[in-house]
């Protein structure tokens, strides 16, 4: 029944009024970011919402996707002994204001409420830009012993960032993720939490959504207000652009001396704790679309695909009697295969027209079947990742099915990891590097680095080019000389221009 | 690894620093509302926040039973045809104030933004008290055709309302919800969603959380602001009073007028079109503590107790070597056959204090291992809701424990259904009403009415008893005269004082 309101009815026929066909999309060459909000809009993951800038609503096969992606690593937090939690969507403003940094990096992004009912209010209220202040006043409070350590919270809530330049999925006003803020005893447990999620986040991106992702530090400029180091995950889309997936962030002391984060130690002396605070959010479906897609749309891996199986049953003759009954029956076996399946059987569209429906859509495989094919006992299935075409004995059917299915989540895996090795450069020479910068779908630039926030805000500055991050994997630094300065290398750099 | 976070670790000794050990609570018959607060904060399942008045956090014990809500209403609800989508937090004050019935009842209630960053905004933005309002507007975007109809979505969510009085779970100034939100090609449509779905409520309250509810209809003085009819499922809480444990409203076209939500019909004729909506929220939580809770906490019936088990080893000499793995491999045998198990290994406290702890948080069965039960190839099990303890051979043991967990949940539903009639009256006279609603636990007050507002109002006043619905199952008022102004009674009423 679920399949009736993501696929079917719900005004599925475009963005606007009247637009009753499949209409094309821009291509890629022709405008990248156009054809981003033509995926976005015509497979109907998000659409503009009037009289809010910048706020997007989530469409029922847009929120399909988030919910698959909630169920996957939600599994895994829980798998690694975090719990769910709820905490206010309010921060007072006498709060926010106690870590300095984060204060910085945050009040400008901040929506206040100043009125409840007709009141004007005391104090003013912030809506979540995150959430280390509130969660560590809670902390504060249910903290008392080491035995109580360590406290490993999750949260899945929506998010408020008065953003100026808006994106869907990937910079929108509000946005849902999760936020995980754990606490601990010593330093290098706060360290090791940090770096655990960093892998889960890898390891969860790279198996569920196929999209490979760079692991490392970010610079201190990068970094998150008010953390001691920021880790993320950086993944490359389809324009040869960045676009930072997940972070991780040790946030040392700082929350804990400032929201008075204590606790008795093990040698009955009063203590900060050591904390960290780690997210992903919706911008992942922004992610999906740009690693993935094509000009005929969106192509999602199967592990993450609302529907992947769409059957489109031939209309000869009949078919209502003769087709239908057979479509629904290859349906029942997949769903009970555990496949999840949608069987379209509108009468106004033909199925040329859902054919390129469900691409637009990115469902992984499509089968169709028609009077001939129940003759020959025979189904005709299509990869939408490679457009590949064959005929299938019906006998076995689901066993083939979860076999295309396995293979066109590694395959579309293999291909965003091809796609990254051959973008991906390396450079000792700041004129090369501009180039590389300048040109249609710059990618990553590895270069030895003097880790000097002056010169990062100066190569920024002239190229827009960015430190994704200093990767766990890379070439050695030592011995090289900064490609900009020509100053000793410390270490080594991922530069990209980002979203 | 889950439990790590539930029960032990957390701070979870206590609402305040330093009271280590389990402490009485008040009982129910001293003070039940000071009863109910002790149990939501000894139990862990919420707590206060510092400088938000009226915000309440879910803690990882209270958030678990929201997610095991969440679970098994989304099945129903997707079950039914429905699927989620995510709305804007926001409401831009000119689309609130299109509905005028609507706007009355909310903008009492809305905190308002006013400021985006440094800037002021050039139109104040309501957070979400509902969202019918914003809802309704994108709908009225995508909706075109009768052959887009219905549209059957749902959305999890925090709302915002800005009320005076508050108390955990029942009434906070944010809570956690669904609301789902229909459209319709025709009114018998539209009346048939909204009962359907109060069947659904029903049904799930009952089954799931042993809750048994009166459905019924709103009278108009009660019914949602805007709404065309209002249905409403109905709980009495141990006190006597009653809860309204979820709404299902017909919104006939009054939105769907102000809204603009239109579609070209069968006949080509573009009309207005029929939209319901409705919802349950966080405050089914402090239904679930008031319906079944005693003076040793919380009761939880087995099917949304997060965990159904807790095992407690009993530590005589080296029990880490010799019960421990017993307990364990026991825990292992109860998740195989998909029972959800806490095994309780700390050295700190005693089994005493253990057992005291798990009743507070209601855990349905307590099982207790130790080295003569483990000579003897047996346990120990105790029943949180009657008392009963009893040994139990370890062969067969989770076809036994899921035994119990089927029988409580039974008798947890079948206790609340006998307590609910026994203080449940009926009544012909105003004089025996008001001593009914003068008692310590009042009750349900069924009575002939003659259904007008004005009488509905002074009883209110006099009685502090409200009409809580038009009950479908009821006894006839035919004949009958209303039991306050003796005018010929229309419908059967029934009263309370409700929370």
């Amino acid at each position: 029944m679920n399949e009736q309101q993501q696929g079917k009815g719900q005004g599925t026929r475009g963005g606007g009024k009247g637009d009753a066909f499949v209409t094309a999309i821009t291509s890629q060459g022709e405008d990248y970011s156009r054809w981003y909000l033509d995926v976005v809009l015509r497979a109907e993951l998000a659409d503009y919402t009037p009289g809010l800038k910048g706020c997007m609503t989530i469409r029922p096969y847009g929120y399909a996707i988030w919910e698959r992606i909630q169920q996957l690593l939600d599994a895994r937090l829980k798998a690694t002994g975090h719990v769910n939690a709820y905490f206010p969507l309010f921060i007072p403003e006498s709060l926010l204001m106690k870590e300095a940094e984060h204060v910085e990096g945050f009040a400008p992004e901040v929506a206040w409420v100043t009125h409840g009912g007709k009141e004007k209010l005391e104090e003013r209220l912030a809506i979540r830009p995150t959430s280390e202040v509130i969660i560590g006043t809670m902390y504060a409070k249910w903290l008392q012993s080491w035995r109580d350590l360590p406290i490993l919270i999750n949260q899945w809530a929506n998010i408020v960032r008065w953003e100026k330049v808006t994106r869907p999925f990937l910079r929108t006003t509000e946005f849902l993720w999760q936020e995980g803020h754990t606490v601990h005893e010593t330093e290098p447990e706060a360290e090791e939490e940090t770096l655990k999620i960093l892998g889960v986040y890898k390891e969860f991106v790279e198996t569920e959504l196929a999209m490979p992702v760079i692991e490392g530090r970010k610079s201190d400029a990068e970094k998150f207000a008010g953390a001691a180091k920021t880790y993320s995950i950086e993944a490359l889309m389809g324009d040869g652009r960045a676009l930072q997936a997940g972070t991780s962030h040790n946030l040392g002391q700082n929350f804990a001396k400032a929201f008075e984060i204590k606790f008795q130690g093990r040698d009955k002396v009063e203590q900060h704790a050591w904390t960290t605070s780690w997210g992903v959010s919706t911008r992942l479906i922004g992610g999906l679309i740009m690693v993935h897609g094509d000009d005929s749309g969106l192509v999602l891996p199967p592990n993450i695909a609302p529907y992947q199986v769409v059957i489109v049953p031939i209309p000869r003759g009949d078919w209502r009697e003769t087709v239908l009954p057979h479509a629904q029956a290859i349906k029942e076996q997949l769903v009970a295969a555990g496949v999840r399946v949608m069987l379209d059987d509108r009468d106004a569209y033909t199925p040329g027209w859902k054919f390129a429906e469900w691409e637009m859509r990115g469902v992984p495989v499509r089968l169709e079947i028609g009077p001939k094919d129940i003759e020959k006992q025979q189904v005709v299935l299509a990869r939408r990742d490679t457009r590949e075409k064959q005929f299938v004995p019906m006998d076995g059917l689901s066993v083939y099915v979860q076999g295309w299915l396995t293979d066109i989540q590694a395959t579309l895996l293999a291909r965003a990891t091809q796609v990254r090795e051959e973008r991906t450069h390396y450079t000792e020479s700041y004129d090369e590097f501009k180039t590389l910068m300048a040109g249609a779908r710059p990618g990553f630039v590895y270069a030895p680095w003097c880790d000097d926030a002056d010169v990062e805000a100066r190569v920024k500055t002239e190229t827009q080019a960015t430190i994704r991050n200093y990767p766990f994997v890379a070439p050695s630094a030592e011995g090289k000389t900064c490609f900009v300065t020509g100053r000793p290398a410390t270490v080594m750099a991922c530069f990209a221009k980002a979203y």
